[in-house]
């Protein structure tokens, strides 16, 4: 029987739905590979999972789904963790990509070639392609050490969307541009084909609503892995990823986002996006229709409900 | 007699001035005008000032300065606090001005260009401009406005530094680049001079260490002046000000910010920062000479320990 | 009488008339000022005038209009003039402003930003503002000097349109941004204001098609006003502007004009159009509206013509 | 035995030869790739074919080079005569690539994107490598195709520089970007590593100083190979081809070559440019050091003094 705190959130999480779920028509499913454009507009999910465990949810909770770009965050965590652990020096990763909002859009070319070949952040897709070429020289195996993260953090068996996978290898024409302009300036190391490989894989692991609100509650808690008391980064180190997905992690709309929402998030073209609240929570919210900015429209809508209902925003 | 709280921040205070001062020698004094080349690289003040009113300071708190770019917040402030009271439309501002971190050199006119002379946001030169534009269509006379409102925050009576303002005067040739590109765009409709200069005064007008940590409190406070109760803004309106000082207010340095000092702040080119806690308290910190960025280098380096120490960091 | 030569001229005049000027219906004339808007769009002349003097002429070849950027060469012309008499150094012109085609449109900061300060080429707006800040330092009057010029080579007294003075002052913000952007790289050292009314001066000057084709003869003719001998310019700077014509002078179309005409050309804003034939002949066309690139459309259709007819093409 | 006029200009490319050749000190000979570091510095040809196939010619006039971007003139006939003849439409090819200066150094992606994946002009990397996928649609064996077309113009068996071919794979990473980007809009739409292939096989192809004046010489006679009689291309895409090369045929500097050279050229980085002097001659002149425009500094030189020695410029 749920206690009182719990019983409210429930109520909260079915007025946010009644707000957020119809804004979904207003959006539109990515569509820039077939499978995606499938995604069914109508589902809809939210789950928050506190540091103790307990789980508020709602909707299509465990429904898997491509976690696209979030993958990016736990991408960097690894980076983070490998370079951390071998070398003690995690700051060397920054002398390749930058830690600054971009500015522009999230795949732009222009600001790589007159940056030399720096990404701005690791939650771009030219920062993220950096990260996955340093896993390359930490990880034996880095697609096997991305999931193994995962399956650490989700605490259950997780799977790669083949469907995904193949889909997204035929429409790499820009990844691939930026991969090689880096590579021109000396900033990707590994074989081009090699590490978009790497990349396209932790784009199409699927996860489920519930899955990544729990995932993601280690930076939350200075680090540690609530439930195993496992520590993946260090105090330091996680704050330095929630403040990457503050400034960083929705594309275009960190702004609207530090405003409207007020959490480090970081969101996915296939309608996840995943938050933290400092020191009380994981959270997720799914909704696949997308706005311009690239984010699932009724997602940031949920979560700007979330974080004025239940008094979240840490600005 | 300080209660012991009181006494303990007196120490922590004594301990960051030990760490952030001697960083001043490694940063430069801004020198595009003649009046900044000549401030004092020592001059180093701390101040944070509580919702009730306490005080706890450190060093030069009662030096006035420039407070240049830190003008921007309260001009933003001004515009949102007129529209708003005449229209109730504060929101029609933000098709003039956006609300995203530039990712550009603070006075970069390819943006501008680009995007059809609409600033990235408020917190830059060209935003700005267009602010104080609008505060032309709302004020009688923007300058008495603008101090008005300062006077009510610092509750104090405040001065121009007219060396200052001479100074600025004969260096504006970019500020009326970007004045004009925009008036080419139509997103400015008055006189370029009247707008450049409304804000030059504003950057001139000279403020301690201590007024600033006092001024800057209500945006903390849900918009509510804490010692007279007076309303400034709405609690939205207090929080979207918060949330584009913490994505737009340093600069190039948001990300940095973010992650080291995890605060709204915003600097200016004299070497003032100023940071709010959300309700707890507003701060200044002061010191001249800059980092590569345009921050003060012993001022932030203060707010990372202050931040460290006292543990304010949002994220 | 006629000789057999110019009798065939006629003809081809006339030929090229009815192919070029129903043209003009698909072209717009310029509307940012409301001068030019009014400009007739059925107005349209040709003149060529030989090394002898001949004149073969077609239509509205003496009603005058506003040379516009066609004023770019004669003011080149002039800076070039009066700094090497001065200083035997024209070349030091060459150190603010480039030669080389811009490849951006021809009122772009961007490539005025990213060069610091430096115009790719005089025939654009910045480069231009860039001469008349020269020509401030070497003659006392720059907009006499340029008259002067003008009636020396046309052998007529010359006024300006003061409708179109009037008009242009209202519609400089663009030009400003330019001009303060270049004084902030130091590039422009007189009064922008100063600068801009000798500008906006020489684009107002009135000519009729006959007079720009015999005013720009002397190009043809290594730098010699043929009817009386007088020397312009060097053979050497003579043959220095007839390549920047060739290569700017045609804003965003000069590949275009090298295939289609295959002469230096310079057009204006207000439908003029002239030309040089190396050693033959000086050439002007005029129809006021335009193309998408900026240049008179039954203009340049008359020119490819005559081109092609007369066999001028030196490509 | 010579005749006079022959023996005049052998007297002149002796005196061209003693004040060009000893500027080749100053260049700097190309080092992208090993091989082309390796060139002679003091390597040195010049050579002048008339139409009647009268050769002038001075140095090292049969050492064969790799031909490097002046492949990029044969690729474009190429592309021409084969979608002429195979669709009488040319003209097609133009939706697909540019004719106007790019204004940017030689390789810059950023106005690829701002332009939507549409080259500037085919005589940049990125519009040959949109010549060589066209070329993909319309020849069985692009390689072949190509080589045909210089062996028909050169008289001669030509071969492929091996070693270059082999070091030119190694360093594609910026033409590979500026392929997938040009994918990603659509305007590649063969694999990007096939057309890089063709891409490279044309700048390996190894060809010398009198194999060049002779093979650009249809352009100088309207289209038509003058031995043969052959037709390569009609009079009006001849000409076409001659205007891209005085506007775009220099990288940088075609400004600077309308002035001092005053002749369609194509330059190559391996020290080669070839040049056009309408109804008279093809030329080249060959000097590996560079200079910063990437143009032979020896060869430019040469081929300025050419020019006014024998009055060659048409400007």
């Amino acid at each position: 029987m749920p206690d009182a705190a719990t019983a409210d959130i429930a109520t909260v999480l079915a007025e946010v739905a009644d707000i957020a779920r119809p804004r979904a028509r207003e959006g539109k499913v990515a569509d820039y590979i077939p499978v995606l454009a499938e995604a069914d507009p109508d589902d809809f999910g939210m789950a928050l999972v506190d540091m103790d465990g307990t789980e508020h949810l709602y909707g299509d909770v465990d429904r898997p789904f491509a976690i696209q770009s979030i993958s990016k965050v736990f991408s960097l965590v690894l980076a983070m963790h490998e370079t951390d652990a071998n070398d003690g020096v995690a700051h060397q990763l920054w002398s390749r990509v930058g830690r600054e909002p971009s500015g522009d859009p999230f795949n732009s070319l222009v600001q790589l070639e007159r940056e030399r070949g720096i990404p701005r952040n690791p939650m771009i897709n030219a920062g993220a392609l950096v990260i996955d070429d340093i896993l390359l020289d930490h990880c034996e195996d880095p697609k096997r050490s991305t999931m193994d993260l995962l399956e650490t953090l989700a605490r259950e068996p997780l799977d790669v969307d083949e469907r995904v996978l193949d889909s997204e290898h035929g429409s790499l024409h820009r990844n691939r541009a930026m991969a090689n302009l880096m590579a021109s300036f000396g900033n990707l190391t590994h074989e081009v084909d090699e590490v978009l490989d790497d990349y396209v894989h932790a784009c199409a692991i699927a996860m489920t609503t519930r899955q990544l609100a729990r995932s993601i509650r280690f930076l939350a808690n200075d680090g540690v892995e609530p439930d195993s008391g496992e520590r993946i980064l260090s105090p330091e180190l996680a704050k330095r990823v929630a403040a990457i997905m503050f400034t960083c992690g929705t594309y275009d709309a960190a702004g609207e986002f530090a405003f409207s929402v007020g959490l480090p998030c970081k969101s996915g073209v296939a309608g996840g996006i995943v938050g933290i609240v400092p020191r009380r929570m994981g959270l997720c919210v799914w909704s696949p229709p997308l706005d311009p900015s690239g984010n699932s429209l009724a997602g940031r809508t949920a979560l700007h409900e979330l974080s004025q209902k239940l008094d979240l925003s840490v600005v």
